[in-house]
């Protein structure tokens, strides 16, 4: 039998010794596991951060895959311990809505984590990272069933106006899902619903900017142009060549972008 | 046979080749030995983060897990090469404190490693993390006995001043051993030992700060309120809900902090 | 039959979902192969770094590691994405210079990777190593044949001036490949050419100071003194005892560096 991977993203940083606790904790229940870490950069309490990123990075592991995602303001707090099936894959996380982007896209089963057996003892009140939900991660790839870690729930908490609102006559205001590594300012104007952008009439306004330009990939840019690319997230990103559209623009994470077509 | 986990804490950093070549060097020597990395992000030459960070860490690793701690300010110098075995695990790495927190709380053996037959040839005079700790740690990993390695030393270097000391009649001067990711203090103040700080009737001085609250997780706390909490690590922390506690406070790693019981 | 090592080198960051991308596409093909990190700090673009990164952890590794290296200002442009062979190992990645120091040292085999059935589907324009550089070497640690991905190639893009270059009698004008994480200096100045700088008879100048100094560690030299040393990277380097050589000399990768044997 091959143990399932168990993938890690939160808000904690590297370097405490929170990550190699988790990595510790899971190693001692489910030894043959692969641990991959997605990214422990998440800012901290960023849980809309935290769901973008897992909902971009699950769909390129294979079935079965275990992903544990911990940005917990909550921890302590009556706030639930969740175990998501979706897609064919396991998430586990405090419910807080960081599983939004999953939710909504896939059929799912919910359930709330309470069989104090698979916790790690005692449970402390600030790092259910190392004593619930590494140790449920890891005794479901060792082969628990999810069943066993609690009932089923009806619902969770899901993040809202994660889509742009209608803002007059082909227009809407959105916003920036995250300011990736390069600058690149990804905005929340879905591939999948915004498709018309690709015929390239367009403006969109952010910060001072007001942005017609599209491009099909970085290199295409001229040298300081701002740019409208169809980025590999599957949202319209901001973009520009070998340069830092946020930094250009003076936006980030959060910032108000405004779509006209024209 | 399974090989033993092999684990990860430097003072590398991440954007150098360092982390990879030793990585490079285990899965040479043990190919299928797992390497999780606990952190690499040590501040340069910081014995005691580095010894907080393994000492924190290593309890939630299985039996047999082997931890290479590289802080090594004396690299090249005569201090020595050592192999620990502490609580049903192995240590290695340099003879300066590293491990302090595990010598100070486990029965133990010490060696001093000296086989040149187990290092990578030639021994560079500045990166024994590739050259020694490494390669030692993979052919442990291996299946090589620890007494191969070197013979027992009687003792080795031990940090002091880790617990508080004594200032007058029920008050005590500490320290903070480590800022955390969030902005919490983790102070010197070991649960065991001060547990008296549960019943509320305290007053701890930070910064310009005295203390009194103490909350049982971060969410109780009132916006802004900073407050004690019996962290996660053992120690009582000093933390505020959502927000840094080592920024409101201008306290870090090494500041001063002074306890009364009242 | 046991998995080649998978390695990733990039200038992603770790802030992203881009790396846990490309080991989600990696487990999903390769699901036993073991991914180990060198670094993804590579400098946004760095072409030149993320040679020398992967031109020093190459040689820890194994025969028949795969190492993945994504730093591609040309994603999605003309650039071919390639796979050499080279010392026994494998290495994926665009063809923009970024296998200079291994392809210069080492008898090799260079294929343009065309095939596009070993991609991911759709390929985007902008994440490459998502789609095609980590499907290819998943597939290559999986057991697809270096023929099967395309044809081969007679050159590649080489960086130049990876040398110093002669400048007057006994002169060499030189650079800085790389500051590490501790503010040591990595000159292009190679120790199996300019093995005359162990007598300690030369100048080295950098930013505004001459440098005479030679040490064989760190803790030999004095406290504030600026020393050369020969370093684990087989390149001289400028350094001091525990503090950063380039905040001394404010001299970073770039500087230029000259030496005069004297």
């Amino acid at each position: 039998m091959r143990y399932p991977l168990i993938t890690l993203t939160t808000d904690f940083g590297t370097s405490d010794h929170f990550v190699g606790s988790m990595k510790g904790v899971i190693s001692g229940i489910a030894p043959e596991a692969q641990v991959a870490d997605i990214t422990h950069e998440i800012a901290p309490f960023g849980v809309l951060e935290g769901a973008f990123v897992i909902g971009q990075a699950w769909r390129t592991f294979p079935p079965g895959s275990i992903h544990v995602v911990v940005v917990d303001p909550g921890v302590g707090s009556a706030r639930k311990p969740i175990l998501v099936q979706a897609g064919g894959q396991f998430f586990v996380g405090p419910d807080n809505g960081v599983f939004s982007f999953i939710l909504r896209e896939e059929k799912h089963r919910i359930r709330h984590i309470t069989s104090e057996k698979y916790f790690r003892r005692p449970v402390s009140r600030t790092f259910h990272g190392r004593d619930i939900f590494s140790p449920v991660a890891a005794h479901l790839a060792a082969g628990v069933k999810p069943g066993r870690f609690g009932k089923p729930l009806d619902a969770c908490i899901l993040l809202d106006n994660l889509a742009p609102l209608p803002a007059g006559k082909n227009s809407w205001q959105g916003t920036i899902f995250k300011q990736d590594r390069f600058g690149n300012l990804i905005t929340n104007f879905d591939a999948r619903d915004f498709g018309a952008l690709r015929k390239g009439h367009f403006e969109l306004v952010a910060g001072k900017a007001r942005i017609s330009a599209l491009r099909s990939n970085f290199s295409e840019g001229a040298p300081g142009e701002i740019f409208v690319i169809e980025g590999s997230s599957g949202y319209f990103e901001i973009a520009a060549n070998q340069a830092s559209a946020a930094g250009l623009l003076g936006c980030t994470a959060g910032s108000p972008v405004k779509l006209k077509l024209t």
